[in-house]
This record gives structure tokens, sequence and C-alpha cells, in this order.
């Protein structure tokens, strides 16, 4: 296994059709990197939530876990809500050290295939 | 100019730092296709919202609009709000035709760079 382990983090919506691409992006890191520990865990309406995601995570061993949001823009949640929620999962689960990262939708990489992906929509017949 | 030109629409936030990311993808469009007209709308909290941006485009000459939404998931917003939205905008504004197409985040490749951003951001130190 390799540390830290990745928690993605995503906002949740009602309708279980929205964690779809999220499945896929924790399906392709898995394909891609078998030996890091991957879960997926959301704010609100979907489960698992963070504290259940990390206890996921640690009860495969991880003992380092590094929290991806996937958001496109860093607003309130990112400064209050996923802040709050590590504070408080590190109180609960002790055992692990949890560390967050920036929103993927901040990464240049993303923002390219984004801007790409609107090029190619624009020039769809 | 090149038509279809392209609404980007995202969800909005209270924070204005939410926007820079989808800022980021408009400036590269232009700077990738500056014959396309681009231009952001918002959901709610920040402003234009859909019917300002048609307007902006409309008056920029644009008689074809393509919204391309910036979320990352199929949820509510895309099945109920953006679809009442876009009927609303083009019974304000019947000059322009107004097409939707799928939302950035359910595009492969940008789920491979998200996915790929993800694991970086696991190997980061």
């Amino acid at each position: 296994m390799k540390e830290p382990a990745v928690l993605l983090f995503a906002h949740g919506a009602r309708e279980a059709r929205w964690a779809e691409p999220f499945e896929r992006v924790a399906e392709l890191m898995r394909r891609t990197a078998p030996e890091r520990p991957v879960e997926l865990a959301y704010l609100e309406f979907l489960r698992p939530d963070m504290a259940e995601g990390v206890e996921r995570l640690a009860a495969r061993g991880a003992t380092r876990i590094r929290v991806v949001p996937l958001f496109f823009g860093r607003g309130g949640h990112l400064r209050d809500s996923v802040p709050r929620l590590v504070a408080a999962t590190r109180a609960a689960i002790p055992a692990v050290t949890i560390d967050v990262v920036e929103p993927a939708g901040e990464d240049e990489a993303v923002i390219q295939a984004v801007a790409a992906y609107c090029l190619r929509a624009a020039d769809k017949l």
C-alpha cells in the first residue's frame, strides 16, 4: 500500500446519478495506481461522509490520508466546511493524520482540459 | 466571428474568488480561439445570469449560442434549473437560438485530467 491514501471529497447531490463522474475519477485512479487506497466521500446528501470515508481508509491500514477536494472553485465549502470537517474527523479518528490539498478545479491541467472540452463542444454540430 | 458563441454556465457562490477557475477557462478559450465569442454566466450569487450572458453575446452579433455547463455532475441544477432558464431566455431573446451540451465534468478527457491531478497531489510531499 502506498501512502498517503486519498479521500476524494465532493459536494454531493440528491441524485445518485450526480456521483457518476466522481466514481469514474476514483476508478481511473485505482486502475492507474492500484497500490494507492482511494475512497470517495461527500459533504452532503450522499454517503459516505468525510469521517466514514476516513474510517474506510483506516480500516484498510492507512495512517496518512490526503483529502483532495473535487470542487471547481474555492468557495465557502472549502473555506469553512472542509476545515471544520477535517478538524472533527481528526478529533474522532486520532490514529490517522489528515491533510488537504488544492481543489482539482484550480489545477492548470484540469483547466486546460475543461477549456479544450468547451472548444470541442462549440465545434460539435 | 465563429458561431455558435459559447456561454459557460457555472453555479456561482457568495465569494467572488470562487469564479477564478471559470474565468481562467474563459480566458484560455479566448486566447486559443479568439474568433469564438465566449462569456461566463452563473446560476446564482454571481452575475451575469444566463439571460444577461446571452444578451452580451447577442450584442456582439451572435445568433447561435451554445451553453456549456461547468458542472462536475449531473444533478438537479442540470435537470431542472438549466432547462428552465434556457426556456425563459429563449422566450425573452427570440433572436438567438440556444442549445445546451453535456457538462464539462462528464467529459472523459476532463475526468482523466482530474484523476491525474489527484494522483500528482497524492505523491506531493
